[in-house]
């Protein structure tokens, strides 16, 4: 298979790229490095990725950012100046607008893989965030899945907090079982390689 | 109690406040009508409303706009231009902004009441912004829960299509169970009458 992964250089996008190199071709993106340039908050920028990244078996996220933020901090405010607006633009519309964009580039039967987190139904303190968009994206699949053509299919999957992530986070995870990157990668080749659609891998 | 209900004129506010109002203060908010003028996606028009509602002892919404529209017919975009924006900006923020301003205004122990929808975890046809909204605000509930201070609760209430919605809404739910607006006004009385926080009521 041809396959577009977003956020190829990151602790889970590496993984992934291992996982999956050994048996298809990839084609690494993210915003400042990769074989393709891809900014997920500017839809021009998805479009010119597709573009460049030609015909594809399959598009995997491993990208996405979100404010971390007590929600003490946090004040009733429109959505440019909320704490919210970054969850919202980058990890869930720069996902989903990847997603709407995968239908013009994926062979029939394609798959798109998004991620979202732990935090949907686990939270904790200052990933009020997080949580939001997390669900938002496990929904959005559950009911993109429904509606997409040619047998087009689309999944989540949901790690932990990576091992590789504790020397940055572990205050925030604290009593969490740290999930290796390479587990959560296998959760991404069942969601590839695999012939489901509408679910969301838990890797916890 | 003093309960705010915005979203007190539609199908869903009526039997919520027949339900709550022989045993407490109701302030009615909306954005033509109502006690109070309250407009969802405005954090201005949030803060007068509340300013002018005075000390609560809880705050229920059963208001919230989403553009239900076939995934074909979605294209990548930026927020302001996306079939998403109006659910975001408007069920998901607008109660967002909703939760955070009632912090202001509750007493101690003072609940916080939400509405979500079945299509969180079964998706119908064109439904995949209110998938999404849905999912995004059930997460934040739990993960609001658990940081909100002076003992204040927060849930969710996701009810299914309701019987009185039935003339307008049977094509996109054959199949579903509708409820009674009456029913899913119970889960609103579980909430606000009862002690937990972080729930989501699922009445289907």
């Amino acid at each position: 298979m041809r396959i577009f992964l977003v956020g190829a250089s990151g602790t889970l996008g590496r993984a992934v790229a291992a996982e999956l190199a050994p048996r298809h071709e990839i084609i690494t993106g993210g915003r400042n490095s990769g074989d393709v340039r891809i900014d997920l908050t500017d839809p021009e920028s998805i479009r010119r990725a597709f573009a460049q990244a030609g015909t594809l078996d399959a598009v995997i996220s491993a990208a996405g950012s979100v404010k971390f933020a007590p929600l003490e901090a946090i004040t009733a405010a429109p959505l440019a100046s909320s704490v919210y607006g970054i969850g919202i633009e980058d990890k869930l519309m720069g996902q989903v607008n990847l997603a709407l964009e995968a239908r013009e580039h994926l062979a029939d039967r394609g798959s798109i893989t998004l991620v979202s987190g732990v935090l949907t139904d686990s939270p904790i303190a200052m990933g009020s965030s997080a949580s939001m968009v997390n669900g938002a994206i496990e929904a959005f699949v559950r009911a993109a899945a429904i509606e997409l053509p040619r047998g087009l299919r689309i999944n989540a999957v949901s790690p932990g907090v990576l091992v590789e992530s504790m020397p940055h986070y572990a205050p925030f995870f604290r009593g969490f079982e740290p999930v290796p990157a390479t587990r959560a990668a296998l959760a991404y080749s069942r969601s590839v390689e695999g012939l489901e659609t509408g679910q969301v891998y838990r890797v916890v």
